[in-house]
């Protein structure tokens, strides 16, 4: 496991690179849980999420070589965005192969970044294929979007930030996707806070991990029908460990909490989020007694909406 | 004119009931604009608008024994929230009249802050009289929303505090509604900047600011069909001569140009603001020769949206 002063050198390390995001409060939406919650903003993280933390780490972990050769990721969502500035701010080629079905607007914004992309059919072999492809033709370095240490800790560096600001925060709840967030977060957690748990927040449309926690093997999902779309995605074989060592409990929330949560957190916090974003708040309003009178710290992990497509 | 001094005072005075708002900026809106921009996010304020300073300046005004008897307004906007908001943390009677037409939302959230609603038919003339008939039954004092000086050195607070982390302002850049905000802000200017220029951002929709500076006396909207809705509202005579005398300029600008700021601003700053505040960027967007490579303010004057009626 990493050590706490190594935790700090990625820290330190990547903070030229991304934003400081502020911790913001609500008087409103402390009345409604019952509980001290403190929001770490990383939709007004550079690019609009916090991949941008790992993927800067894991591409400054790179050697001067590798760098050279350029990093390559399959992703249609904001790994894809992140590691495309991450890799212009570090002036290192950034290769993303997306499915040909991602939605036009995640292709722009990722040539808008810098990325070059190469599309691929919509199927997880073609993506393995498409990647592999590139790595073999430009030397490129191969990151991915959860499953990767170097990710994981980068990812963490959110959770740091809020505990120097809130350094006795009871216990920290993120949303659970591909697990880097959550298990980064759980890092940090244990290594920066005060006997402080990390709690998940996960739809039960993608309840991948709460079914992986009561098993002990990584799960997949099925349909997958949920809103948050940031979610969809499933444990790998790096984070999961760190989940089932530091990870608390997982607690699943219905879509129609996930939309009120969300409206919640816009209409009164005044800020834009993701959907996945808002299965945070909605696991804390949904077990208001676990978090009753306690300090809890929730990670906003991203501000990408399509406001073409929204919920209300 | 109120000097310097008194209008710290009035910033004094406030600042235990008001949130300071910050102060945001936006690499990608600054290259767009080729200006630099610093947004003073009044969204962020209490109520989820700027008028809580008007409105909490305004009671604490008024001596003790007009405090215990009241105050009463007419308004079905951001200014019955924030007088009954005010009101309550003074622990003062708010009565607001309200026409039976203004929507169920907006008569809860009145309620929700204390204020007293009186309904009326949706005419000028029914609501002065309804306002008439609780001012002599209870003795309160009517505070109007625009047009009251104590309210417009209030509502000067925002661009005080702007100047106060961005001394070296060049322009500030306000809707223009009834005239409070910009006449505020025009006086702060003056005071608290340095040779810094107060403009108007107006739809032209609803141009009566824009035309009023044209004639020389206080012109009408005709039919203020605007996204805007905050900004339909026209000048009085206590701040349209502070306009004339302190503002440089109003920019009038077109509807699909307010969604398309309304856009980047919740896109790309990740905030939510009302459609009445996106006309600043706005204007920025659509005369960028007067702003290139200036330090321009902007005040983003709420966050009050209904998310079922969104213009995206």
């Amino acid at each position: 496991m990493i050590t706490k002063q190594e935790f700090s050198t990625v820290h330190e390390r990547i903070k030229p690179y991304i934003h400081h995001t502020p911790v913001i409060t609500s008087r409103l939406l402390n009345e409604l849980s019952g509980a001290n919650l403190f929001f770490k903003c990383e939709n007004f993280q550079r690019m609009g999420a916090f991949k941008m933390r790992g993927a800067t780490n894991a591409i400054l972990n790179l050697t001067k070589e590798q760098q050279e050769k350029g990093v390559v990721t399959h992703s249609s969502g904001n790994f894809a965005q992140a590691l495309s500035l991450s890799a212009k701010s570090i002036d290192v080629p950034a290769y993303i192969v997306m499915p040909s079905t991602a939605p036009q607007v995640k292709k722009e914004a990722v040539k808008g970044y810098g990325g070059k992309i190469t599309e691929c059919s919509p199927t997880l072999d073609e993506r393995e294929k498409a990647a592999e492809k590139i790595m073999n033709e430009t030397g490129s370095t191969f990151i991915h979007p959860s499953n990767d240490m170097d990710v994981i800790y980068g990812q963490g560096t959110a959770a740091i930030e809020l505990l120097q600001e809130q350094p006795d925060l009871e216990l920290i709840v993120t949303p659970v996707g591909g697990g880097g967030l959550i298990a980064g977060t759980a890092l940090a957690a244990h290594h920066f806070g005060k006997n402080c748990k990390t709690i998940g927040a996960e739809p039960f449309e993608a309840d991948d991990a709460y079914r992986s926690l009561q098993s002990g093997k990584i799960e997949e999902n099925e349909s997958a029908n949920t809103l948050a779309d940031g979610l969809k995605t499933q444990l790998g074989d790096k984070n999961f460990p760190i989940i089932q060592e530091l990870v608390s409990e997982i607690i699943r929330v219905e879509e129609k909490e996930i939309v009120a949560a969300l409206k919640l957190i816009w209409e009164r916090m005044k800020i834009v989020v993701e959907p996945s974003s808002a299965t945070a708040l909605a696991a804390v309003l949904r077990e208001k007694e676990k978090f009753k009178d306690k300090k809890v710290g929730i990670i906003i992990s991203g501000g990408n909406v399509d406001l073409q497509k929204l919920p209300f």
